[in-house]
């Protein structure tokens, strides 16, 4: 029987253990800006089940006064704090760690504070996911958002928020910007392709199809359930704002610059993306060296699952879970390679890589509180 | 146990603990029978989360000398354990408990070998559900089949697996019938006013909808993606084999003989049971009077959360979870009380119910690997 | 009109002609108010299709100056007509008929002066539903509304647009109210029982199941797709709006009061509403005896289809469609009659009903434009 | 406002008319074969409604001795016919039309009697859509099946029945090769690019997903409600039966071969194929000179809508008709372009594309009984 995913035995065992955190005696406290947000309830969830953090407050702009549990009755009996405006005196303390699950220009204005007062900051937006201002810049202009950062001297000290490829960096950092959905399946799906010198940088395809949570917990004409149940389509076909970060991230693997054609679709299912990724071939190879880059580029990252174009996966094979499951194949006819790279949208698409970077900026084992099969079906 | 839910504040904790489960110092061994259907993936998985069980032994017709990865992906690196013929020499040793997640007639047969050998059983079936010969006849005649029972001596030592009515019988058995998923929804749903005399015993109305996960894995064409995806319907207007335990466990409660008319009907979900329930009030009360009487009566069963008429829940505010739903509200017009009843069909309606009731048996907490919210959105 | 239906098979025509209309050598010329909602939009397309009337004027409060097929790029090259506000002089024109897509109280307003120009006018809502201004004000103050009629000289000249129940008033009317989608089936599901005097008038159940186009096409939280497409729920179980038609009309079958606890439920389909009815017996009668009532009462009614409790039918039978399917069964051991009604909630719950009434009102056929089988799958 | 579609006034109108035909005082007999499959079943619904054909003979190998509307009773009281076996006495006679809605490998067997007889035939498999014997085995090897083809005499009468590229071929055709699904959306998607030179004919990339409908009405493991309604995946990433029709089409258009590279992904949808089809430019152009060259490729052609790159559709704009939408974008960063092109895959990527075909045969106007702006919501 051939072996399904490139275990690392050391990283995923077969039962679910609580990992033993030694370097701390007490539990990490966390405030999570933007509770009330798909993002900011994912993060919620795993914190509540993880063995070495709490929760100890929890902001939003709506329903300030509220308990979390009036609003997400799911939340009943696990989770009853209050919900506070961000403003509010009794979440001005000193945190472990802030997550904000916020939009765009939300952490760029108050990460500063929370990193002042010790907190490790991992935010969701564009804000902390650039390095320099000139490429924060350019992001926003692309975008036709305000061009001017609230927090340039921050840039610099942030990293962007990928274990896979930043691990070390996210290790020693204080200031993480988490990537976008769209963004993680790309980059993971093509990297090792890109280190590796197998594909052409210029013109790779990334055809990418997101469940709705996706778009967040809004109620939008185009979601409304009869809109939306026998409808796929395209959007945003001038630009989308995951193509910097897919282009800068690849292009650092690549070391040379990279250009893709990103095409962003919504389907008809709650969770999950699945990305499509083409790319020209630059020398003659076949799926097993191409299954052998990819499982040597992701050896010690036991999220990442790499399988054969046999493999029977979709976006249920990952759902509930922090994995990345990767497909290779190899057109020869057409001297392509093709990349299926299938995450759950809202767990390493979001809250999941969050709390990734957490235990890894606060030196715990990285699947702590994350390694579980995701409920099927 | 404490109590986990809404009868005070402070009763169900903020943060899901691992129990401390004092009185063994190994693990229960489990030995999962009918591994690959629905029922018994779900107890898989919930063993694997569990923090004083660990599977031992995978047993089912089909796929028999593969692994359970191999078949079901989503496991891969979290169980991979070979899957077994019944007759497999490698399992037939003696097991802590052996779950029988098997059609009717599968379980009589085999788990009087398994009681010998010390194990404690949990059958899916309706083999065990009755704990008389004449009432195990009256059901298998009622649906046209065979009505010999392959164990009668085992009929009188058997308990009907529902923790909230037979919680202490449960603690001293060695064989459990787990329960039904409709019948769970109706019988917890109702149990309360029969009990209190609230409700005439005769003409109950329950209305029950489930999820096509009910149904097993088993591709069927009603189930085929595209004739199910805008159709509910009942079925089976004739007569449903839970009927029989509805009818007997109200009848316990109330103290003599009780009727209801059943209607099954299929939704367009994955998984999710509804059931709306009509009895006809026997004496004027208000919503609040019931309120008391279904909290008083829930008040040790931390799994059932009574709330009243306005509260909007559904079937995925108890997606993924071992909870009972039940929203009570009273129609002085027509003089009714009308219970919605809601619960997850694989967790309470089935492989959720089978672990509380292996809790039971152990003398574990009886929430211990069960305490989750389950996922949102 | 010739059957349509299952009483012979001879009946019904295997081709779907279009019916020849002799009175008449123009068009019906239709103004539709309220034109981009669903109830809008579900006329307008009936109206495309029927050969003997044409949209004359299209009105809406939203989106006037846009043409409609800019609002609704499916009517592209079928219907790109301009949408109009209310008062603009360009639809103040006389309209054979004038169709209200609108919530309550704006028929009630504006009817009158349609009426005076002498079309014939039917309305969606509430406002005309009821033929005296006592009933109208039970209703609307059993719902909180203002109890204020706008046109209380038009109540008594207005008529309940049921054909089946009410054929030769709707032909003589020219103001009709067009029935609730859940009334709808309710009560086509049970009038021949309580005409028959079969079930008791007292406490009838209504269990009542739509998909969410019932309940318009605004977004709402509780529609957004994620948070639907696993979810059923009951929602305002202290009363809904239908519930005083549904008494009314079936007390004037019945001649004697009626009451009714009546339970709104929304499943994850776009469109199609199934009841589940039951009534206590009065007399020992077969599914046989009740299948020949029903289908007596129906005889001339060919939109309704009755059927054995062995049929396989679920919303999907009729989608599409102005047809109500009516599955009839007999629960002997507790002497309840069960009806399944069925009907698609935006045709025989709402437009198509509206096309029918037209076609009453003005003498052609009730199927002209209808008779379709509808989508599969 | 600029005009959405690229309308021709005299092909589509406001109105559905019903067309005249002159050149005939008699219905088109037809036989469908293959009659209780999807592509049987839509071709049945589409000749109901037909002005100028009937329905003489169903033929299945399932059902035989049925009626159809027994199996399927959305079609009762409008086609209650009976289902014959192939070789079925009654069936043997002479028409008008034959539609082999079969298998491969059914229509080579059977096609050249109903020729004999005098019949045009419409067959939906891969057997008569190649006009050459090699192209025909180049096919059957490249998908592992038997290249010998029963009827080798026939290959050269044949032709490809897309009327948007071969109209005047079909209208001189007895035998037609209706085209695959996936097919489709990629040659009417691509052809107008490749006529005009303006994308490199190597290496194009076709990103196909489409509803479950097109795997058939058959229920398999994969298509299990519970297994399918979260789920996006892509299989036979080897290769799929469509590429060779899409290489053979494109190359007539460009004059030269071409290689596509074609990923095939199944959604939760019923209905519906959204493919995205990325070329390299060979010459800078705007999105409007796309738009143009497009246009007037189409200019005949009423049922390809071509449309700017902010158009919002996706594939509830096409469900239920004939039509293909196609957005066209030019991505200058990478020099691609990019074509969303949208279907309904049981119309335009079957049934539709059969009738179409058949009017095209018989010299009726091309859109008879199909100009319908289809199903909303």
């Amino acid at each position: 029987m051939p072996q399904l995913y490139n275990e690392t035995p050391t990283v995923r065992k077969r039962k679910i253990v609580v990992q033993y955190w030694p370097p701390m005696n007490k539990k990490i406290k966390a405030k999570v800006v933007g509770a009330t947000g798909y993002g900011g309830l994912g993060i919620i969830d795993l914190l509540l089940r993880h063995p070495c953090a709490e929760i100890s407050a929890l902001v939003a702009r709506e329903d300030a006064g509220k308990r979390i549990s009036d609003v997400y009755p799911h939340l009943a009996g696990f989770c009853d704090m209050p919900i506070h405006a961000a403003d509010d005196p009794a979440v001005q303390g000193a945190y472990d760690v802030v997550f904000f699950s916020t939009p765009d220009r939300v952490g760029m204005a108050d990460a500063k504070a929370e990193l002042a007062k010790g907190a490790k900051v991992i935010d969701y937006s564009g804000d902390f996911r650039f390095t320099t201002l000139a490429a924060y810049q350019d992001y926003a202009t692309r975008l036709g958002k305000d061009p001017q950062h609230l927090s340039p001297e921050l840039l610099g000290t942030n990293v962007y928020g990928m274990p896979e490829l930043h691990r070390a960096e996210i290790a020693r950092a204080n200031l993480v910007g988490n990537p976008g959905c769209f963004a993680t399946s790309c980059i993971l799906g093509l990297a090792p392709a890109l280190k590796a010198h197998l594909v052409n940088p210029h013109g790779l395809v990334c055809d990418c199809k997101s469940g709705v949570s996706g778009a967040g917990k809004k109620a939008k004409p185009q979601f409304h359930y009869p809109e939306r149940c026998e409808q796929i389509n395209a959007y945003r076909l001038s630009g989308h704002q995951h193509v910097c970060e897919v282009e800068r991230e690849l292009g650092l693997q690549a070391g040379e610059d990279v250009t893709v054609i990103f095409t962003a679709q919504v389907l008809p299912i709650s969770r999950g993306i699945l990305s499509t990724l083409y790319g020209d071939l630059t020398q003659d190879v076949t799926e097993a060296d191409v299954l052998d880059i990819y499982r040597k580029f992701y050896a010690e990252s036991g999220f990442v699952r790499v399988l054969p174009s046999t493999a029977a996966v979709g976006t249920m094979s990952v759902r509930g879970t922090n994995f990345c499951d990767i497909v290779v194949s190899v057109d020869a006819r057409t001297r392509k390679l093709r990349i299926v790279s299938i995450i759950d949208n809202l767990m390493k698409g979001q809250a999941g890589q969050a709390l990734q970077n957490m235990n890894v900026m606060f030196g715990l084992p990285e699947n702590t509180g994350l390694n579980q099969p995701g409920m099927y079906p």
